[in-house]
């Protein structure tokens, strides 16, 4: 018997069946003997309702009245998952985020939780209720309603699950897991039985949208054991924690891809302190993301300084830049919207050499090019251009043979290639 | 300067044209300098739509759940109309039931309210903010959410008015004060600028659906001033008060009836002492409600013993009467749905002889047969034939001169015929 906090998003809940069917899923969960506290999205189609409707009062609606107008759709759910517990008979409670009180801070629209009051829930939990919160909202501590941003329902879920050191967090969503890479571009994907917290976080935010980022690092910092696993088909799903697969010493996890990134290039700068800081200073004051950054010094004078921004805001950074590389005399700036990044993410890349070289290797062997290349611990991305895209994943995938059962390697060994 | 609470029904939120014209009379309101304080219902249709939803989850939903489901309707409310008095850069802020602490029972669905905070509301007025709560809903001791039952938001928008002493609560509605009787009855029904809180509970119990009965009786109790005006034409409204109107000594204020009752008779029971309390008791035992009940002994030793119920609870009061009338020996029992009540209201009426001849000798000039009657301090009510209702209602109308200005009549005069 252990205490689990469930979460379903909006498309889980999507209409009244689907809803009758997480209360089935509840059940079978409540009748293994586990304690439950289930957290529910607004259903699906509701929150972009509600944005619909202030934005047909306001054009910049009030970011206090917004957050009172989207908790209700998160309300509307927990009351119907509750009716449709004790219409079966299985005792059941819903708490609004205020009532179990997830104090975050005021910045509304997209709030930070600060605090959970454990007692309320954990009394319910003693009568034999199920418990049922609302995801994605929260009070201040002047009383008035906070939401969390988009996806906000995970971290909800995470820190009530931190709150009361739950035994699992499990995440249901429409996807049965955690993927070596995107099924659309490899067929060959496999679903991984185990993940590191470090590694969700890398193929998160690469582009594997399966969680929201917030909650993996709020799962790490506070050790919550977190399952992705889907609503609408049985199975163990994909366990992210920070145990390493015991047996599975995999190298690679998976490949992860971004395809909304742009790249901008100051060729043949003086090579001076201060480079760095002054080409993305005005940057970074226009509240322009910067995500990759590569710069080659070839024992010049002059160097080239390379870095990636959202496409979105390509046009303006290329232009700020243009404007400092200027000043700065460099020979030119580029800048290109079509290319893509692929990422190699694993822990056991740590350990292992050779990984970079073998990824170059399968890339070179398709023709690919590389345009970037940035390492980290547990990654290795190289920016490509945008059309090999799917080449260069399945290429990857293959080379890596993730779409084999994850190999047993013992120390010392080479993994069979 | 005054301090008001005005109240927006359903029908006038019902969709965002018509939440922008709320807006736009809420500051018309706050540029005569007036402080307010904003009561809103659900959208019109929102209730149904909710509670739809939540029939199709469960037969008999959680009340406990329904009310945290049904508050959604007045919160989506709040929210909107405070983005839209914002977008006019007029200062606003909502508050939800629970939030400006309405504290209520525990009797979900139908909540009464205990006590309200009034500091959060006094505390944004004083910073210059409409404060716009959400009707119909409050919380109990425990947090939980509750709602007060269909029209429980005029009840909200009197207990604030009560709670804050305000100096009036204005209740906006799709009509425009209170009529002499049914304008669709009667083409010559006219709007009066004032009546007492008594004669108006008689003519909301006896259906004139302007306003909820027990927001009328709060406002007595409180002797908080009530408005009923139009939201969608301008005009001064009904102002309902203590106050008998100063020059205004009319007899009759309206015209009330109810089609809705029925009528049982229990012919030639014998007359003993706790007849009427043996026929009635296994009815209201079975909550059904009873409402004239007449009882006529000629010195015989038997009598005939009259009562009227809703229309919905005929038959099960009939068959529950005529069991106990065999068991007391009575002759016979007899029943009629096709009956309505007719009322006439009036505070004039006690100082004033007459009346209730004046009305029989109207109704008997139309060949209306009057088959019960029953009086009060100030009404006079009688039940005739369902047919009759239109004719009735005209003829008592023009009897009493109600199409006409309030007559003026001084102490010692006989009003003009």
């Amino acid at each position: 018997m252990a205490l689990l906090v469930q979460k379903y998003g909006g498309t889980s809940v999507g209409d009244v069946t689907r809803i009758q069917r997480v209360a089935d899923k509840v059940i079978a969960a409540r009748q293994q003997g586990h304690d439950l506290v289930v957290v529910v999205s607004a259903m699906s189609g509701e929150t972009n309702r509600l944005i619909e409707l202030a934005h047909s009062i306001s054009e910049h609606p009030d970011p206090r009245e917004l957050d009172v107008l989207l908790a209700t759709g998160e309300q509307v759910t927990i009351a119907l998952l509750s009716m449709a517990l004790q219409a079966r008979d299985y005792a059941a409670r819903s708490f609004t985020g205020s009532q179990v009180h997830i104090l975050t801070d005021s910045v509304y629209n997209k709030a930070r939780i600060l605090e959970i009051d454990d007692r309320r829930v954990r009394a319910e939990l003693a009568k034999g209720k199920v418990v049922v919160v609302a995801g994605f909202q929260g009070v201040d501590e002047d009383g008035s309603i906070t939401t969390l941003g988009r996806g906000g329902s995970d971290t909800s879920a995470v820190a009530l699950a931190a709150a009361l050191s739950a035994d699992e967090c499990q995440i249901f969503t429409d996807v049965d897991g955690v993927y070596t890479t995107d099924p659309r571009i490899e067929p060959n994907a496999r679903r991984l039985d185990q993940i590191t917290f470090e590694e969700m976080l890398e193929m998160a935010s690469l582009g594997s949208k399966v969680l929201q980022i917030r909650a993996v690092e709020y799962a790490g910092k506070y050790n919550v054991p977190l399952r992705v696993l889907s609503t609408f088909e049985d199975g163990p799903g994909t366990l992210i924690s920070y145990e390493e697969p015991r047996l599975e010493k995999a190298m690679i996890s998976g490949i992860a891809f971004n395809k909304d990134e742009a790249q901008i290039t100051v060729n043949r700068v003086v090579d001076k302190p201060g480079i760095a800081w002054k080409l993305l200073g005005p940057v970074s004051e226009a509240s322009i993301e910067v995500d990759m950054i590569v710069q080659n010094n070839t024992g010049d004078e002059r160097t080239d300084f390379t870095f990636t921004v959202h496409r979105n805001d390509f046009k303006r950074a290329l232009q700020l830049v243009k404007q400092t590389a200027d000043e700065l005399d460099a020979e030119s700036v580029d800048g290109d919207a079509t290319i893509v990044k692929l990422s190699l993410v694993g822990v056991g890349m740590r350990s292992h050499a050779g990984i970079a070289s073998r990824m170059f290797k399968a890339l070179a062997e398709e023709g690919i090019n590389i345009r970037m290349i940035s390492t980290s611990e547990i990654k290795i991305s190289v920016v490509i251009d945008e059309k090999y895209l799917e080449l260069g994943v399945r290429a990857l995938h293959q080379a890596f043979r993730l779409d084999l059962p994850i190999q047993i390697v013992e120390p010392g060994e080479q993994p069979a290639a």
